[in-house]
């Protein structure tokens, strides 16, 4: 198959359909995702079917366990794509909503529209279940999609995407509002983040590898994030209690996420009061502890080298600093952080205001767990990605974050 | 002179000294746009000086007359820039400002806080006034700035910036806040927009070779717009004296501005009662009339071609197209525009409603010329640009526009 034309054809099918999805009503974009849904449930079988072709040809190509178990679809997880769509049907739409309406001097009344961004193209790995998820949120946010799976998950999301295509078509809608990149040959990801005339934003979802390779390539702007090194720093005037509570949440409610806690920073004056309970909770949760020469004066723990500081273990090992104050936490978290979550633990409201002042992290918080930087935690109902870029839209995103605003302007016959 | 290690160094530099404008008060940021104003005022002859250098290197260079123009500085000018400066101070600071504070049902209280972007890269030709323009909206948004002006400008804006780097010692403020490149070497511009790890976002400010050119090799967003195709769409429901005025002011108020009117769609119906004494108007204006077939049955005129749809003229020519109806405006517009502004005139609402919903541009407007797309018409109090994309920031882009924003989250000791 030659990959330019055909990823090209795509690309212009998004861009038409992108037209008509974007001026299309809410209530119609409700009924698509009824139907879709519905066709996940009628079809659950065939889904399986597909899932169980995946599973076969991942074993014998020695794909590893937490691929294959991502991979995986069962009824229950059918279940949960369902409920997914469901949870986005319930969600407001955002397209057409008008605000910051003002009367200017000249007489003319000025707001701002929302608007979709166009054609998304979304890069992912494994899990067939974005499949679904993404393309729904885009759909509610009146945009265009076009998916490219990872090519382990091949059959399964092309089983996923015939549901939507079923459920587009019964609500009379183009199926080309959603597509399917149905190769899995490489240079489709190429061709697909270098066509800026088709596709208007690129949402890689993935590992840290192909992440870095769409950065390095791609003439398309990107909502993303590469890394996860978020930090709690206890302050000599926290809650011991309350510090104790949210550097174990932190590190150990979920290991393999983006907002788990790698690095724990620890003023000097309150070191020797948290430091050895802590380490004892980590060891009966088998947290490999990592500290600083000054931490190996508290606790039993391996040194901790240079590399570890810029490390996201994503795994039950954590790295722990002890710094003489909150400026030098500041500065560790500025040198060594990912601009992603990082909290304070701190009775001492001046110092938590300067903590969510200076560090240019996407989401800062004082006195809570990393754990709640999250899309539903935050109320967006579902969420696209993380963002750890300023450009466009920061932290979890959400359908807002999928949409633009025009300005618009109603006059009286103004001329200047 | 190596340039990949001269725009290196001055990166690192611009890189630790957002750091340091990111966290200033907004006191201080005031103090030092004062000193600014006040070392422009005090040396005026200085800037005189270096910009006749200039313009004799112009002049024996053979740059033409509106480079010329663009070039010269003269004492009316420098109080002009002097007033902008003035102005930028009188804004709000934007930097700080906490909203959307919501509780969520964990018990955290969640909201967003704006923060500068950090670098803010500017590249632009011949207007010395740029230089201070850009640097006093970058500074007061808590950016850091590397400025690359024209060769042709160079002298001038080097005595600019000596009197910035005055204002900012003064002050108290490192120097490196705003920095310009001081080798005329082409090269320079390429590195700049691809430096990623020192630069956040490049505005290009000039024509559309330059742009296109940027946008071919940059590796960093960018706020930008290449064409303003602007329409005025002239319904059949229209009040002939307001589509007359419309008409005339959006394309003769002046020529060489992004959004004036380049292209005039007048619906069939209305096209012999207005028409006729358009063209009188234009012709007292001695704009040149291109029309379609249907339009030279109204008047005497050459005809569009094809190009003509798609071109932005900067001078008093006009394209004049007749269509059937509002749909097939729309879709003109959609096929030629640039997605800048566009404007319908008209007396029914739910024709404007339609045509504010469906036309895809940065400023959509309603019985108002389209010169009102406008930072300083909007509100905005000045403006570094217009974007016609849709990521990040769309339309006339004020201090807001260099900004992004946070989540912070005060928790009380919540975990998940």
């Amino acid at each position: 198959m030659d990959i330019k034309p055909y990823m090209e054809k795509i690309g212009k099918k998004a861009r038409i359909a992108s037209k008509v999805i974007a001026s299309t009503d809410s209530k119609t974009k409700k009924l698509a995702l009824t139907f879709i849904a519905e066709a996940l449930n009628s079809n659950r079988q065939k889904i399986l079917k597909a899932n169980s072709i995946d599973l076969a040809n991942g074993e014998s190509g020695g794909l590893d366990y937490s691929l294959m178990d991502r991979l995986e679809l069962n009824e229950s997880r059918i279940s949960a794509m369902i409920d997914g769509v469901h949870q986005i049907i319930s969600l407001p739409d955002p397209i057409g909503e008008i605000t910051d309406l003002t009367d200017r001097p000249s007489g003319v009344r000025l707001g701002k529209m929302r608007v979709p961004l166009g054609v998304i193209g979304i890069i992912y790995e494994s899990r067939p279940n974005v499949t679904i998820d993404a393309a729904s949120l885009c759909l509610k946010s009146g945009n265009s999609t076009i998916l490219r799976g990872g090519s382990e998950a091949i059959k399964s999301n092309q089983a996923i995407s015939n549901c939507i295509k079923e459920g587009l078509s019964t609500a009379k809608l183009p199926e080309s509002i959603v597509q399917l990149v149905e190769t899995t040959d490489r240079q489709a990801v190429g061709k697909l983040i270098t066509m800026s005339d088709y596709v208007d934003i690129i949402v890689p979802r993935g590992g840290k590898g192909l992440i870095k390779r769409i950065m390095q390539e791609a003439q398309i702007p990107m909502i993303k994030h590469l890394d996860g090194i978020c930090h709690v720093y206890i302050d000599d005037k926290a809650d011991l209690e309350m510090a104790f509570n949210i550097a174990l949440n932190s590190k150990t409610h979920r290991y393999g996420v983006c907002n788990a806690m790698e690095t724990l920073i620890i003023a000097e004056g309150i070191a020797k009061n948290i430091l050895p309970r802590l380490a004892e909770a980590y060891k009966r949760k088998n947290v490999e502890i990592r500290g600083c020469a000054a931490t190996q004066k508290f606790i039993d723990c391996s040194l901790a080298l240079q590399s570890d500081w810029s490390t996201e273990y994503l795994a039950p090992i954590l790295s722990i600093r002890i710094v003489k104050d909150i400026s030098e936490a500041i500065k560790h978290i500025a040198c060594y952080g990912s601009q992603h979550t990082d909290s304070i633990v701190t009775q001492d409201e001046s110092r938590a205001l300067r903590f969510i002042r200076e560090v240019d992290s996407s989401s800062v918080m004082h006195n809570a767990s990393t754990r709640f930087a999250d899309g539903f935690e935050y109320g967006l109902g579902a969420e696209i990605g993380i963002s750890t870029d300023k450009i466009h839209v920061r932290g979890p995103v959400g359908l807002e974050g999928l949409t633009s605003q025009k300005w618009i302007v109603f006059g009286h016959g103004e001329i200047r």
